[in-house]
């Protein structure tokens, strides 16, 4: 019998309306680079959503790739990153940015987010000039790595604190899709466009191949940023690739809104399905990730048929684990995951 | 009337094999990050053909970061690199080899390609120990920017320099698939993996969405490479884009080769006959890219039905045009642009 | 009249023994870039300390200069240090080590010093292959940036545990001198150089107008270091000028430790004098920094005749100041400051 | 007997009012990182050179600590510098201006210097949007590495150049002093600081133990530098020994020009000694360095009584050598050596 899993949000390929759109495209010739059909009109959906037809928009493979072209451009030699200890540029991008030559200033996670007040800290110490780095860039990511979501209200928050102090904001998407269609989101993306400098809209973990849409909204601060992308080695020969994925994401089906839904709304289910079996949440269930404390022996059993992460050990008999949900789940294996767990008795 | 691009080979999507088998899976849950189970299988179909099974293979998005991170995981701060002064890395990688920190020793191309002199000469003139970044790598491209192709005499002379000098060779294999299925090839990627110490095989350009495969032979060599790929922004999500790929190019039709060898027999066909209409090439057609001078009339004439770069001025009234055909060359559409130089007349 | 200063231990010129041996040497022809008599003595004399003749030293300007190279030398680009999150390269070295392109894994100090503990904490939870930067180097101060320092027991822990894991060992010491001359000092230069990888003996906060001396006892990890000296702008054309200063630092009156004794026997005078006024230290006065605290009033009042940096508020009206002596603290400005606080009277 | 050196212009210690002026303020207590008195009123000193009360200064242990530095705050990743192939950054700084991620465009010098005409060829041949780094700055060197000169007319030129096409202009001046003291020298400090975007003073090569300062006229090119100077580990603890030095230079006896005279002044008399006794020269004497053609047993001869480098072979039976003067020389022994070539006879 197959394992199903709920390691990720990026375990099955592309959304199938992707792929017919690529096969249905496939022989017409077109421009390199990213100067095809595809791609500029991806561009103008995008910027449709922004409420702001001066956004400069970009395409790139991946996250660390989107991160890192972005941080390098904005910023100068000695000017640093502050961002939660948690981020993924912290743990989970091995050394990138510092690997371009900036500092990241790390702060304690408040649920998995950075707050004025964690922010203000930061910057008010690593202000010894010229000894300290210079915090210049403040950089949070919208789902956190442990699922959780900044309200409108809290980003204009960081957002006025980072004016203020002269702190350019940056937002990492990669699940932003599941943000925005999450029950508590409140944000739009043009919300995100005027309250932040630089954000991307994540593509691979809402139904595409590859893809990350970065978004500058200044033009100004976007100037020789596809400099950036070539020689961090991001400028793909067939940007088609990248353009035709966005342009049908955000075309009229509105699949990035709609497949980010799907992950949200099965993680609400299997997370509403789990409580009900009687075990708690080490985490809110914000978005398409969810965080049971489950006994021990429970998973073990689990194992036998699904795949996904312990994630920590919550106490001699319990673990927290990690599930994924993703646009491609499939609702009869959220119900069949609920049943394993509902049935299960301890022995 | 549709202009016919013969600008690049890049210009369409995928071989339709490569989409078919891209549909036949894309539900099928698999590992991210390139531990699915199409690029392990992938990795051995390449390992096949490379005479030695230690060999190490990894999948990249696109040559830049190919080169930019096997450099970087190669080179010691203070190595530097040579290469030809029309080198890739040199002319059209916007520095990214340097923005990881590596000088790169220029030296006069011969016919598109490095020699043991030229190599030699460099070699020599940086050994000002400690005032000189020291010569440690040795970058060429086959088939190299202008379409000629090293022999095997050639890269076994540049090879045996290289481990008399301690230099290791990286050989940049974008278009190695055209080189391999050349009439004046006597090479395989066998010889490759022994005379070398690192190289890479392109899928871009010959017919894959995307996707470059980096071979290094001594497994002492790829420690913790993986750790470079993703450092740079290289790490795919859904790993199994690139492994299914060249799964699909390696596999019992061999689309490598069969594809790249359309693209030379494509190339010969078209210098033929415009040979034959009684214009000269600028250099010997050895690959799928030619350069014939035309008259700046005739050019004017084929822009209204083909596209194509106008390479370089060769007289007050004749310039020379670079012709790129590929894996996806219509055989009609050769012979339409032979008969529409064949036909012409000056007025 | 004059403020005399305890703000640090660089404010003076050098030693007058040294400015002897730069009028005596001045016009004495040499060659340059470190190949001059005196550093090639200097390095004897350093050499003949460490049990080791194996033993490479190197002479650099300044600390910030020693640990970039260093590091930079040491490590692959994906390889990151382990520090204390006081450490000198974390907040005062504004980036320099991350500009080379390295991570810094940050740990809670323990009384201003690295454990094992703490370091097997960071290496264990940085193993996520390849997501995370690679733990490969230990950074420690002795003395640390709060004045305390590592008994060899300590030392012995630290660099047994780093050898087990495959961990390089680098001891800043800016202030080796301090540590090595206080009363609970148990290690010795050629402890330091069997216990740890690389480390660095400071000659500009013992009397020295500027220099440090690099060791590293293994020569394999020494290899090349010289070009990553001059490649960071550190190799001095009259390196005449560091050699001769450790020629006199390491000769016959062994000016390294008789001027490091005295910052440390003042440090204890000045200490034991604000004792028995009547306040308490905030950390124990183990090398050349006593953090007495003090009245804020009392504070204001000898700020009139001294300077010294206020290090931090520890109540309402009391706030730990820094007191730093020196080789060239004069012993009645120690005694001076002592009667100003015992003769203060809160008003 | 004694061999004298003409190696260089760096074999001496400092010229001796120099060291008097470190002996006489030794014990005096400053502050530290530059913002000593003799720092302040050095630079005060210099900008009254300058024409231009705006101007920064700041001083740098070595030069290519100020190059690599300057050229770190100038560009962004993607930028590059254009360069003479034979300029000292190229081939003299182990790749430190690479190390810093910045890409260096070479050009074929022009008796030593570059020109309009090889800046512009570099410019064009270097737009290919986002591919190539786009140039950005220009470095020339005064005196040039072959100790040609430039002309008023020529730096207006260039400097008109740059300004027409966005290239700012960076003047590394090693050896400025021996440039402005020369004979055919028609630039002033202040023209210079109204040409150029940015330069540095060599101190080292003009009688200092050690010491560069640097001039960026405009404030707002100059921001956040110092911050740049300590990143890259040359802020000195004791930044007094730069400013007094510089104090010194640019004191009432005004040592920066006097001495740098007299280094062109011997220069001139050896060479018209030299060309006297019947010998070419390979380059006009226009600076410091000369480089006459001498008969290879004559060469050999003088090798016992003096040192030089043999520059380039010239013949079967000549060689170029190269003799350097300094603010050291000694008039007798420029005449004892001249003595020795007329005196000589082949055999």
């Amino acid at each position: 019998m197959t394992i199903y899993s709920f390691l990720d949000d990026y375990s099955e390929g592309a959304h199938p309306h992707i792929l017919q759109a690529l096969v249905a495209s496939n022989m017409v010739q077109q421009a390199p680079y990213g100067e095809d059909a595809y791609s500029y009109e991806a561009k103008a959906r995008i910027r449709a959503h922004l409420g702001n037809p001066e956004s400069q928009v970009f395409f790139v493979a991946g996250g660390t790739l989107a991160n890192l072209a972005m941080i390098a451009s904005l910023l100068r030699p000695h000017e640093a990153v502050i961002a939660a200890a948690s981020g993924h540029i912290v743990l989970r991008e091995t050394g990138a940015i510092e690997a371009t030559g900036h500092k990241i200033i790390t702060v304690p996670p408040v649920n998995g987010k950075l707050t004025p007040d964690s922010i203000r800290a930061a910057f008010d110490a690593n202000q010894q000039f010229p000894h300290m780095a210079r915090p210049r860039l403040v950089y949070i990511s919208n789902a956190s790595e442990i699922g959780t979501l900044y309200t409108k209200a809290e980003l204009q928050a960081i957002s006025q604190l980072c004016r203020e102090r002269g702190l350019l904001l940056l937002l990492d998407g990669a699940r932003l899709g599941a943000a925005l269609s999450a029950d508590l989101n409140d944000l739009t993306l043009a919300d995100i466009a005027r309250l932040t400098d630089a954000f991307w809209i994540g593509g691979t973990k809402v139904g595409a191949l590859l893809g990350e849409a970065i978004v500058i909204p200044d033009p100004a601060l976007a100037q020789d940023f596809s400099f950036h992308i070539k020689q961090r080695g991001g400028l793909m020969a067939k940007g088609r690739l990248l353009g035709l994925q966005f342009h049908e994401l955000f075309g009229p089906e509105q699949l990035f809104f709609t497949l980010a839904r799907h992950s949200t709304v099965m993680a609400k289910k299997l997370g509403d399905g789990i409580v009900a079996a009687g075990y708690r949440m080490s985490a809110n269930i914000e978005t398409n990730q969810i965080f049971p404390i489950l006994p021990n022996d429970l998973i073990a059993f689990l194992k036998t048929s699904f795949s996904f992460y312990v994630w920590e050990k919550h106490s001699e008999e319990e673990s927290v684990v990690r599930l994924v949900t993703s646009w491609a789940t499939e609702e009869q294996q959220v119900e069949r995951l609920i049943a394993a767990i509902s049935g299960w008795t301890a022995t």
